[in-house]
């Protein structure tokens, strides 16, 4: 009887708070508690597309910005496309047996992340270099297909795929549907993204814009061929997000959603216009996801936060108190 | 009555040329010939919107990419970007005194421009810089709008424009409204054809591909800018061409359109695929338009075009013999 009741209990607990929780019961933006950033979401939306309203927005000027990581789904431990390069760089290890002894690879290896993460971004690019270049984009893609069918998420054991956020997911589809054109632009790889994000977030291919390694195209007897080398062509992180949408998109977004300081930019860019609006996912719940801002290294939210408490149209979304669930 | 007889001869020799003239007056792409291109175009299209045909293509692959010198406006005598960037030199001459005796931009100040081209890319580099950097995006296109309105091609005495391939537009048209994203990837600069080609063509902005300098981003006193550098960020010309593909669209076109060797490698790359088509503009027409192919430096036509008579899937428009109306 006692397990009986144990089990009720949590069944009826989780049942009640996904779907009964107070404020957790609209049809529209079922995710999310009505409250402050909902509201907000709502509002802008509304205005945005009603022509009778002074803050109307044409169609084609309905661009929003999505930062990836943290923003759309989970970071911690830390970013899940290092996890995916840290298992490349064991299942390389066998035709590589001069990293048993190579930094930072060695590292890696001995499953002694701490000496990796020391070797700060010198040995994170080395690590990417190695597993991200010298092969086409097609086969770098694949990789990262197979990876994420076997790969889990060690705290959750799900997919790395389901760790995208729902609430987050209601809400671009909220603003496909009133034709907004819905980017990510995140310091991920974009190749990696590309593999899994389109259908993840409804996004597609060329609407994603990331971090990039240059490509090299040659032709050799009637087969063309796209490599990835290991040069950097981009950074999209900072300031590098503005010129990536100027230079990729080529206008000001009206909206911009991100996490961390590293969204601060263009979040500034966006809400540098009338109509516009930025939100920052905070991150508040360390029992249902993670608690962490000013100072964590993944996902660091410092400066941003306190812009976003000095500004009018700049929104916390506070996850613990906001999303009636998370995944 | 003689003057009166001229005048109808002119008139009406006009009025059948581009109306009733043979295979002129089709309502589907009215400027284009009944013959082997305007059949390949519609042949292409209609099978990829057919759902029963075995080349049907998904919504989302529907990705046709378009060269624009020359492919959909006039590129002679040369660039029509060029020209601005002298027009620009001679405006800027008065805050710049020094440029009387400076190479290139003495020799653009002479209109002697025989002179500015010997110099090769290292001169052409230093107007380009001259005229497209050190100054945001946003005052950079407030000056090629201001232009644009002002200037006018010699020959034609028309607004640049106007030098717009009718034939051209209609087959974007076409083309869009079969659900096909159209794309421009174009050598010219991106901020440059921002500025015009989304309402000539009907393109947005983030469909527009091309060279571009790097963007550099600050935020100062709650003013965000974005400024043009005076270093290249990215050549969008031949290998270019497929790698900026590659990192913008993320996906490989289903159609390739450019009329240069320049264009070889996208057309290429877009047709190593089932279901793909290669189109070359070829300039063929002295009389409406100008007429040149492999021994033009501006639009140099060689390779390609040996490539185009030896492969099923490139088509050759002779412009000439298929275009009713050039503009």
């Amino acid at each position: 009887m006692r397990r009986l009741h144990v089990l009720s209990f949590v069944m009826l607990s989780s049942f009640s708070y996904t779907s009964f929780a107070q404020g957790c019961n609209s049809s529209l933006l079922p995710s999310w508690k009505d409250g402050k950033s909902k509201t907000a979401i709502v509002d802008f939306v509304k205005q945005a597309t009603n022509k009778e309203s002074d803050k109307f927005v044409a169609v084609e000027d309905r661009i929003a910005v999505f930062d990836n990581d943290g923003t759309l789904w989970s970071e911690k431990p830390y970013y899940f496309q290092l996890v995916f390069a840290f298992d490349q760089i064991k299942a390389m290890a066998t035709d590589h047996p001069e990293w048993k002894t190579q930094e930072p690879f060695k590292f890696v290896l001995e499953d002694d992340l701490k000496s990796v993460f020391a070797g700060g971004e010198k040995s994170l690019l080395e690590i990417v270099k190695a597993t991200h270049s010298g092969m086409t984009v097609e086969e770098y893609q694949k990789a990262v297909g197979q990876w994420l069918q076997a790969a889990k998420d060690k705290r959750f054991n799900k997919a790395y795929t389901a760790l995208t956020y729902k609430p987050m997911k209601e809400m671009l589809a909220y603003l496909q549907d009133n034709d907004f054109k819905t980017y990510i632009v995140s310091g991920g790889g974009v190749d990696f993204m590309r593999v899994w994000a389109p259908q993840a977030y409804n996004i597609p291919q060329e609407q994603i814009i990331g971090s990039a390694l240059k490509y090299k195209y040659s032709y050799n007897d009637g087969k063309p061929t796209v490599v990835k080398l290991g040069e950097i062509l981009t950074i999209d992180d900072k300031a590098g997000k503005v010129e990536n949408i100027q230079h990729i998109i080529g206008k000001k977004p009206i909206l911009a959603v991100g996490n961390s300081d590293g969204d601060q930019a263009m979040m500034q860019w966006a809400t540098s216009q009338p109509h516009s609006m930025a939100m920052i996912v905070h991150h508040t719940d360390e029992a249902r996801e993670w608690k962490y801002d000013r100072k964590s290294d993944v996902g660091h939210l410092d400066s941003a936060l306190d812009e976003a408490n000095k500004r009018d149209n700049w929104h916390l979304i506070d996850m613990k108190n906001e999303w009636c669930e998370i995944y």
